[in-house]
């Protein structure tokens, strides 16, 4: 991984991070962001070396946030994460798609009065909960079965004005039949996604359907397109940016997938660097159809550890 | 229903059935291809008018053909449907495309070994095994909940070659999980939908989302865009070409949608006519926005009866 050779960089490709070039980008920069999954953990476990890197970037005086798509925890609950897998983060320092959703509505005045239909997991509810909304459905509809019986009616609340939709591994019918009628039926109701990544490594095994999966269907039942809050949008930047008052270009986005991390990063201006322990593999970064090209690229997040040691 | 004034017909605007203009039309076909929901029944209840409609057509030498995009049921199901509604329709004249799912696997030589998996109802299975395919899913797996543990592998059948997708009340993330599987890591597993219909009256009082919400599921988790056997494929076209043996401007579509029923009899050379008994209203057809124009519409297909009569 220390071979600076012929690896790109002048022509716009990705250059591999090596002891020539990691102390630089390690100067300039003065917050690192991360994703989670595939970078930090895969599934439940920590990926070797991670926690003695962030120990170090921390001990440099480095800001380190988190930014995840994941919007099946809140906060507090992926601080939780990171306690049980011996890495201290606190909520402060957690950007999740959840918080995004919540924060969405609070920064388009989102009326009080009026409900947030779910189709998600509990950290979703809990973070539209604790920015004073009403979420409905989330877990308590994932049992609920529909009746197809002549006469009968499927009802559903005409006071909700956004559903918001994200990775939920309780998706049924019954939930998609409730944000379809939402949306086409309740005037002007958002229809808002965390995230639309295809999977995720929801196990350490291997990937699994992600949000995109349930945002695909409801955009397949309504014929809408979604608010997307999550990467690669840049909505979550105003608030990264107003918490830790750093210009972008002093961030450094590490991630494992390309259109929604490197993305993120590029559109707000941030350095970029790919690791290859998610979903990303070196094959698909080198092909010549790839046309998102991160600043470097490392195979692990560790490799900090090992290019800046002596 | 009966003023041919300044309804359209020049400016390539859908012209209003009447008195004037159906002799004309009814005489010069031969085959009336007839969509199901939203035409001939919405959910469980007949439209009133359709069987005496049916009846005078047949009285008057017309071939009637029924091709329908609902995949949960068989064309033996089908045909016990229209016997419940006093309506006497035989499985040859039922072209519906769980049918056109098999049929599609069959001309393209699908090979016997492989396995078929399906996101869908009862009778897409019916189809297929009747075609002689092996399919693997549906109903079975209706049931079904994922373990996402720590080691846990969800296990795939490696010999299944083709995902078929279609309508399923019962759509749960352990299918969406089998069904990406396959189509990301069995290598040239087809993805194929038997439509993308949005929303459907699966009862008479409302809409509930249709196929297109599981095929938008599965575009969304594996970014593939999949083959649509149904409408407005013409596919199932050749199928009523070699049986019927009656130019397809002989042939008059009419349906209740025009993104599906019309633009097929469009995309086939047949003549079109709208009804407006199912999902599209006359105000969705006059927009200035809908570029879908068929060369008639009318109120009920029971219009026949009052146009051609005394």
């Amino acid at each position: 991984m220390e071979d600076c050779g012929d690896v790109g960089g002048e022509d716009g490709n990705a250059r591999l991070l090596c002891r020539e070039s990691v102390k630089a980008l390690v100067d300039s920069v003065e917050a690192f962001l991360f994703d989670c999954d595939g970078v930090i953990w895969k599934g439940d476990k920590l990926i070797e070396g991670v926690a003695q890197t962030l120990e170090m970037l921390r001990s440099m005086g480095k800001k380190l946030v988190f930014v995840t798509n994941n919007a099946t925890k809140s906060r507090k609950q992926f601080s939780n994460k990171f306690h049980s897998l011996g890495l201290a983060v606190s909520e402060d320092e957690i950007f999740s798609s959840s918080y995004a959703a919540a924060m969405f509505l609070k920064t388009n005045n989102f009326p009080r009065e009026k409900k947030v239909y779910v189709i998600g997991e509990e950290g979703l509810l809990e973070e539209l909960e604790l920015a004073g909304f009403t979420p409905l459905g989330g877990p308590e509809d994932g049992n609920k079965r529909v009746e197809l019986k002549s006469n009968s009616l499927f009802e559903h609340d005409k006071s909700v004005g956004a559903v918001v939709v994200g990775l939920d591994h309780y998706i049924n019918y019954y939930k998609l039949q409730y944000g379809t009628l939402c949306i086409r039926e309740n005037p002007g109701c958002l229809f808002i996604a965390t995230n639309c990544d295809a999977v995720g490594h929801m196990t350490d095994l291997q990937e699994w359907p992600g949000a995109g999966c349930m945002v695909g269907a409801i955009r397949g039942s309504t014929e809408k397109e979604p608010v997307v809050v999550g990467k690669p949008s840049t909505f979550m930047m105003d608030f990264l940016l107003k918490k830790f008052q750093i210009h972008t270009s002093k961030m450094l986005m590490v991630g494992d997938r390309l259109d929604t991390d490197i993305l993120f990063g590029q559109n707000a201006g941030c350095k970029t660097l790919l690791v290859l322990t998610g979903v990303t593999s070196l094959s698909v970064l080198k092909d010549p159809t790839n046309n998102i090209q991160p600043d470097y690229y490392t195979g692990k997040l560790s490799d900090f550890l090992e290019l800046l040691g002596p």
